[in-house]
């Protein structure tokens, strides 16, 4: 399982190649048997674990409830909110046998959950006393995919689902807004800006009112989404019949709210921060902060590898990994821990040993500097700081310089990054830009949701523009 | 979703009624749209958490790392091992349709992940440097239940499933029984008492060399399989050619285990310490460790509020709920908690705020103490212990004085709990005694494993017996 010498083909010559060249060359993932489907190795799953601690933790502080429910959906459930299975159905995995038996009725996989509890909702919600509502779901989910990508695409994924009932529009709006905010930190925790607010008619979720999304750019200049938040208003409430009986004596029926993140975030980290050399991991998240490497020859190893545990055991409330293994050299293990992203390493040699000293590695920028061994502790713990501004401020600018403010559609050329223009958000002209271009609207961004478009008419019809926008290819 | 006022049947007088009637009314779970699968409800969900949590941690610390590998296994995969297909195929959930297409190859949903994990196995096993290889994974599994019961036989349910792969079968073996001694500690922290050791022949996992259990005591004497730790042998190794390069130069076939605990647990712990009242939970896995139940007038409300107040911020290190709810009477406070079992509930009225004090109310005992508030934080610290080891104790004395040694398959009758009788060990024998009484063996208990058994003669058939085992009816 070691990792192979292999390559690792430079971003600018091939993006998704390097992606998948990172994938597998730092141990994250692989393909499996099963079409579409990933297998997600240890030290990606502890990336994703990190990822999920740190969620699980913002979604609990807003007092929603974990729940469970189960993986099948009856495929008439499906079918009750007509936008939903249109979206879904083309990439629902049907269960037909069971127990050695045909079922009479089928069973889906969830693609997501809002027919699978909703009609337990309707059981669930009584009064007004009874709402809001907040509850959430750690599961898997399948949604078929003709052109799999690690950890982006794969047809079974990891995510968290919360679905939220209220009992009007303006506070399943607020939870809209505010389940977006944590998702926008969540990101901020990984270093990577993202662009917040609304998607297009025809980007929102199957069967939703309005969904919103945090949305982050790929070194390559692309879009992915990083987790949508979903305004349903009363259209699966109407098909679920999920009502309340209000102060006021009368049924209503109830607003509700979905959001979701998933292990897609481990592919965002990857493409936002990784470069030629591989993986490049924010202290947060990374599955080790600080990797120790000793070099030694044989005369001095008792004493190199002495110090270099006494340097681990006194950085022991970091998540620290000394690399003792006696079959590889130095330069294999630097590479190795490179490729993974490990932010700081130490290397400790017979100078350091002599001197009391280690020298401190920086993966972001590639900085090295030697410190004396009794500031170690708080050299490196502010080091993570700087680490995590660093990536995040490179990560900031380059979205910045690759955001083009375009007038016409006849502006759209190679540059990679996404577009802004003013856009009269009608589904013909995203048609017409998504067929010529491969380019969709991405995010009409919060700041721009009360302003008035930069110019007054839309950049591909010139008709009157709405807001202004931001278009992108995505992953 | 309040609690309803309908009655607990008594465990006398119908035991699965009053399990039915204990899940529903302390709001841990309930039916859902899918036949056989339950909805896991915030209050259960917790209880699971709580079981997670400490498993993880104690997994972990063995050095174990977490994987993902898919949800659906093609069925070629699960057809290579005859046994394991033969155990499980009866109980697969099977995949079809996916994409709007019809598979060429169908997949069944995962009952277990040998025949999903071991193809891959075989590719990350080389050499013996690889070895031993340790890796364990958190996610859901199908097994088609003809009779479903809320959590300890749903057909959809969530456990870790641990999968190894060592040099020989001695390391294997020492695994197999390092995991059954974890399991065995998880049901210590739930202060239930198990028996560990062997499972016979026809009752061992479907295509393994050996698994062995942890058996827990329900209250009407039924037997809860607790947990599994198998040992695989070479059986896997063979038909999925998971070989390693020995120091020797030549190719081996590895050994591998396989070991779970599922959401079962949740059930055992119900059916373990409930009494006619509900559940009584050990603080370890309570959700909440102690609630408040302020009662006041409406001339003291703010007296009584505020001293309560003060108590819940001083507890604040343990999960502590103050029930403000303005709306229910203490009265029905007391029975919903009670039904919830929560370990300790402080009363606290006018009485107690005058005299700074609180009324300490303990679930198991139901014994009531007025104590000094500077006092309440270490009492409660010391009587979560206390309510630990009354709980355990009880359980304890109870599955003691319900194990009958018998000398003769005519000695059983319908006394409730574990048979204990010297056997042959044959399936004959067991066939005959499942076809009679419903009855099947459980254990080979570990101690008397290497044990001449009591009686020479086997007490079904007058053969000579190998061991001591206990017989039992089960969930």
């Amino acid at each position: 399982m070691e990792p192979s010498k292999r390559v690792i083909t430079p971003q600018a010559e091939d993006f998704p190649q390097w992606y998948q060249d990172v994938v597998r060359e730092a141990g994250l993932a692989e393909s499996s048997d099963v079409r579409g489907c990933g297998i997600v190795k240890p030290y990606g799953y502890k990336i994703w674990d990190h990822i999920k601690t740190e969620l699980a933790r913002k979604i609990e502080a807003t007092g929603a409830e974990n729940v469970y429910f189960p993986l099948f959906v009856p495929i008439a459930n499906l079918e009750a909110e007509a936008d939903h299975v249109e979206g879904f159905s083309p990439e629902l995995a049907v269960v037909t046998h069971a127990g050695g038996e045909e079922l009479t009725e089928k069973y889906a996989v969830r693609p997501t959950s809002e027919a699978a509890m909703y009609t337990t909702y309707a059981k669930w919600v009584q009064s007004y006393r009874d709402l809001p509502m907040r509850l959430n779901q750690w599961n898997n989910v399948v949604r078929w995919e003709k052109r799999p990508r690690a950890f982006l695409r794969w047809s079974e994924f990891q995510w968290q689902e919360g679905h939220s009932v209220f009992v009007d529009e303006q506070s399943a709006l607020d939870e809209v807004w505010q389940m977006l905010a944590i998702y926008k930190d969540m990101y901020a925790h990984m270093a990577i800006p993202v662009i917040d607010g609304k998607k297009s008619e025809s980007e929102k979720f199957a069967g939703a009112v309005m969904t919103t999304t945090v949305e982050a750019m790929a070194r390559d200049g692309k879009a992915i989404q990083g987790a949508t938040s979903h305004y349903l208003g009363t259209n699966f409430a109407k098909v679920f019949n999920v009502k309340y009986l209000g102060a006021d004596g009368e049924h209503h029926l109830a607003h509700q709210t979905s959001w979701g993140m998933s292990w897609r975030s481990v592919g965002a980290l990857i493409m936002a921060h990784g470069d030629d050399n591989g993986l490049r991991l924010p202290p947060n998240v990374a599955p080790i902060q600080v990797v120790i490497v000793p070099i030694y020859k044989d005369e001095n190893k008792d004493t190199v590898l002495g110090f270099a545990r006494r340097i681990a055991s006194q950085l022991s409330s970091m998540r620290v990994h000394l690399d003792e293994r006696d079959g590889q050299t130095p330069g294999f293990k630097f590479h190795e821990w490179e490729v993974k992203g490990i932010p700081v390493r130490l290397e400790i040699g017979g100078k350091e040993a002599d001197e009391k000293a280690v020298t401190v590695y920086r993966r972001d920028t590639g900085a090295k500097e030697k410190i004396s061994a009794n500031d170690a502790w708080e050299y490196i713990m502010k080091l993570f700081g700087d680490i995590h501004d660093t990536l995040h401020d490179q990560a900031q600018a380059f979205m910045t310089s690759h955001i083009h403010r375009i007038e016409s559609i006849n502006d759209i050329d190679d540059r990679i990054g996404f577009f802004e223009a003013s856009w009269s958000e009608t589904l013909e002209s995203e048609k017409l830009l998504k067929e010529r271009f491969s380019i969709v609207s991405r995010v009409l961004p919060r700041q721009y949701e009360n302003t008035v478009p930069k110019n007054a008419k839309c950049f591909i019809t010139g008709e009157p523009a709405k807001h202004d926008w931001y278009f992108a290819k995505s992953y």
